[in-house]
């Protein structure tokens, strides 16, 4: 398995941002050309571009498209102009802390920059990119490791290519473990209400000709009892200190009902998700989004006119139901607060 | 509430059965008229009704046609004519136990039938939809009476008058109990891959204004974990002897979340859904149906060509998990053989 031949979701050109219009997936593969930071923002907010590693890496092009308007604005004031411009690309999304990470850095990098500060942010974005595609390679073979015997492994939402540099998080433990015997086939869960399992995943596995069936979210219980897979493997969009964990809605369910018939249960995200403030989930925020995702399917309405909808996207799952959380700088089993903090001095030594 | 003003799936004629389309809803409100006992069995199959008693009802009438068509063709050898008829019925769909209850009814009317079996079929069909309401409307009050003080319940699939012949199991309970006070609120599992929740249930409720909110099946751990609600509602396709409960797939998934916090879980169903046959839910059979189902939503393509699918349509809940099952002869508290038993020597003791 080339981690190159995986689709790419955002492109950088002379022009601008190119990212891979997720909504049309996968009925077209089509690129939305984005010429300004506010077309970064729009294009996070309406999931254009989604997951939360990907998310991080467009706003951080983002940031340069906001530099370069900046400058043509008002080369005296630019450092002024750009705030607001980067408090757009930080109010597209609220949960998927990677976002704000990525910001940071790049406001980081642009109290460094010197005489070319939009040389220097390109250089970050891309740094950016190219680093969380090294880490899925390394999370892939270390959560890989983790798959004791040949099994099936059910997996959740989007977290592949798609959803980040390349490769994947969730989706690279699979190219792995695909690629080296330990996982025979997956089931993914179509993911509603965006359908992410279903459009997303489904393509890109189908891609890499990795054997997928999908099922209904709420038949991974039914899967589970059969005995017919062994782990659950999912992504997260924000990790907490003590390792609960933030992820699209659905993951809490799964994780206990994994419990219940002694699946075990694996989260992999870099650490850009980990948000080191938050001593627990309860105080990750939850996004809710527009009702119409469940009252209609592509355009198609689902039920009657008047009827009310929840539609919160992620959901917290207590650490106590997950047995590994895999980063690139290491495995946490059993996540808690101390083991958590452990990986914290790890990637303090690792200069992380 | 008037049981009476609620929507009726099932309507004789002297020209057929009218069978409300419910694979139309909630767009297009409209009657399928069958005038043939294949036509009530295709229309099972294809889901123009659903629901275990309304199938159930469905398929008595389906023998009064069935009984016409043998008598039609030889006057003679009908009864030798019919039998295949039935069977055809039968061979409709497989987890519902309702059906082979209501045809094993009819075959036992027509044991004694006297010179007009039609008549007597007829009576007897009409009779079974009578009595399933009645039940219905019995087990709204039982049920109801379960709910200690006001609070808000989740339900899944539809079980409402559209599942039976009016006011509805599950649905019945939720009626009853937002008629006397105790029901505040319904929240609405969406019910994929037919959206039973979505399409039927939502509509049902909003005709009775009876406040729903509709989530994706998956976000029902946290909207438990969240406190939101403090019963989940159901009905059932088959119960075995042990209380084990065969119901709409996710069903399963909901009874494991309903433990974990501590959230009341109720079963609804005529005692014609029990099938004193099986001594656990291990032996139920379980209908696969077309991965199309999944792929597509009203004809919409969601995944990739070639993506294949695992489409079990019921799964099974064990007796564990389930606080109480009400029947119109009463509630059994703590399903378990013992005390399922004990619901069996009370029927024969009422006579039913």
């Amino acid at each position: 398995m080339n981690a190159h031949d995986t689709v790419r979701p955002i492109r950088w050109t002379p022009q601008g941002l190119q990212l891979l219009d997720q909504r049309e997936l996968p009925t077209e593969v089509r690129y939305l050309d984005c010429k300004t930071s506010a077309e970064v923002a729009e294009a996070i907010r309406e999931m254009v571009v989604r997951g939360a590693p990907a998310i991080g890496i467009a706003a951080a092009y983002g940031v340069v498209l906001a530099a370069q308007e900046a400058l043509a604005e008002d080369a005296t004031r630019w450092r002024e102009l750009l705030e607001p411009k980067i408090t757009r690309l930080a109010e597209s999304r609220p949960t998927a802390v990677n976002l704000f990470w990525a910001l940071e850095r790049m406001r980081q990098r642009l109290a460094t920059a010197g005489r070319d500060p939009v040389a220097a942010l390109l250089e970050e974005a891309r740094a950016i990119q190219e680093e969380d595609l090294a880490a899925n390679l390394c999370m892939g073979e270390l959560g890989a490791g983790l798959l004791q015997e040949p099994c099936a492994v059910l997996t959740h939402c989007n977290t592949g290519a798609l959803a980040t540099a390349g490769y994947g998080t969730a989706l690279g433990v699979i190219r792995s473990g695909y690629a080296s015997g330990k996982i025979t086939h997956v089931y993914a869960g179509e993911t509603r209400p965006w359908l992410q399992g279903a459009r997303l995943t489904a393509w890109e596995l189908r891609q890499d000709a990795i054997p997928v069936t999908l099922i209904a979210d709420a038949a991974a219980p039914l899967l589970m009892r059969r005995g017919e897979v062994r782990w659950v493997i999912v992504g997260a969009d924000r990790i907490a200190a003590n390792g609960d964990v933030a992820n699209k809605i659905g993951t809490y369910g799964l994780a206990i009902a994994a419990r219940a018939h002694g699946v075990k249960f694996m989260v992999v995200a870099p650490t850009s998700t980990i948000d080191w403030q938050l001593a627990s989930g309860d105080d990750i925020p939850i996004e809710s989004r527009s009702h119409d995702e469940l009252l209609t399917v592509q355009g198609v309405r689902l039920a009657a006119e008047g009827v009310a909808a929840w539609n919160p996207v992620f959901d917290v799952t207590p650490a106590e139901y997950i047995d590994a959380i895999v980063t690139e700088h290491g495995v946490v089993h059993g996540p808690r607060p101390d083991t958590m903090a452990r990986l914290r001095e790890k990637i303090s030594a690792q200069g992380g």
